[in-house]
């Protein structure tokens, strides 16, 4: 997988991705990531890439003419599956979202900054928006980490245990249930006995009936 | 406001509080945001932070010793609001809640990694559990930045402009109305006549009906 990430902020992308998962999915080969910074694509003497917007209001937009000249860049160079737009008012990203994308090859993401792109940009050159939650935050940089997290971790090989991930919340639509560690007891809080019994069959149906539990208590919508 | 985040990657964490908005906030002095490695309270002599899960099962759970020692220390510097887990089955992040959170004045943000924290840790110490969405993430750090994001901006004299907060998606349970900057015509694509009419009225009614349009077309949930 290969994704193309364009944004006004490349330095406050850097170290999500040079830690952890992210960083060993790159060191195998799995995914490349590359950071263009929409300043080099910038318009005039005074490397313009945003400006007020029409008819009055607080915040800048960025312009299309430099996010235009990015992508035509990248476009000119391979084929991309989708050139996605992180913004508040998007698709709410879910499990299922990150899944479907992880199969694809090559990807571009724009992140908004301050009031977001230009309209124009939105109508003719983004295949798919993608929202990570109701709440706003200052740009599309951390939501487009977050969206590269949630996919990268999905690619065969990248995580060390492969079954990790199917147990995860949300991939069967429940919650995980309770997990415990070392030690059994800890200032008189006690492990829950079952998980010490060393008898599977009746722990994996514990973990069944709490998953359930767990779900209905606090997320009852994902049953439905 | 002081945010203490502990987490067993605070080298992931550095680069989007060291940038833009929540760079200047620091800057500014209206918040102070301290990283504890969870491995500085460390135990044996391997450094322990985590351990297999009582069960059986794949991937590492955070043990409860190490993130007891660090809030305790902490807890007997000053007192907290809250608590706060990052995890993907606890309540999910809306504008409403970054808004509440917001007004508090010390917080704790522990990040789960792996399979997450022992249970006990969230039985014992956490009051608030918080999501950012439906999807899984490697570690609760991009998850904690995210939640950071979008409540130091909130905070008064963080952004330039008070206003533009204000009329931010969400913030009305509207989506934004979109917005067009210069050039007013790019490709043959022109930004919509009554922006340029100056007629700010009239302008301002259009941009509601504009959000009420699309919040009916995309999210017309938010409308119950």
């Amino acid at each position: 997988m290969r994704i193309d990430i364009i944004t006004v902020l490349p330095e406050l992308m850097q170290s999500p991705f040079n830690a952890s998962i992210l960083h060993r999915a790159k060191e195998k080969g799995l995914v490349e990531v590359h950071f263009h910074n929409l300043r080099d694509y910038s318009i005039g003497n005074y490397k313009q890439v945003d400006d007020y917007q029409f008819g009055g209001g607080a915040g800048m937009v960025l312009m299309i003419e430099p996010i235009d000249k990015c992508i035509s860049k990248l476009k000119a160079e391979r084929d991309y599956d989708e050139i996605i737009y992180m913004t508040p008012d998007g698709d709410t990203l879910t499990q299922g979202i990150s899944n479907e994308i992880s199969l694809k090859e090559n990807l571009i993401i724009l992140c908004g900054h301050y009031k977001g792109v230009d309209q124009r940009v939105r109508d003719k050159f983004v295949t798919r928006e993608i929202s990570i939650g109701d709440y706003v935050l200052s740009g599309g940089e951390l939501a487009a980490a977050v969206l590269c997290d949630s996919v990268i971790r999905l690619l065969p090989g990248v995580l060390n245990d492969e079954t990790s991930a199917l147990t995860d919340t949300f991939q069967d639509n429940l919650l995980a249930p309770p997990v415990y560690t070392r030690p059994s007891s800890y200032k008189g809080m006690d492990v829950p006995e079952i998980l010490l019994s060393g008898d599977f069959p009746k722990i994996e149906k514990w973990r069944e009936e709490k998953a359930l539990e767990r779900t209905e208590e606090k997320r009852p919508d994902l049953l439905k």
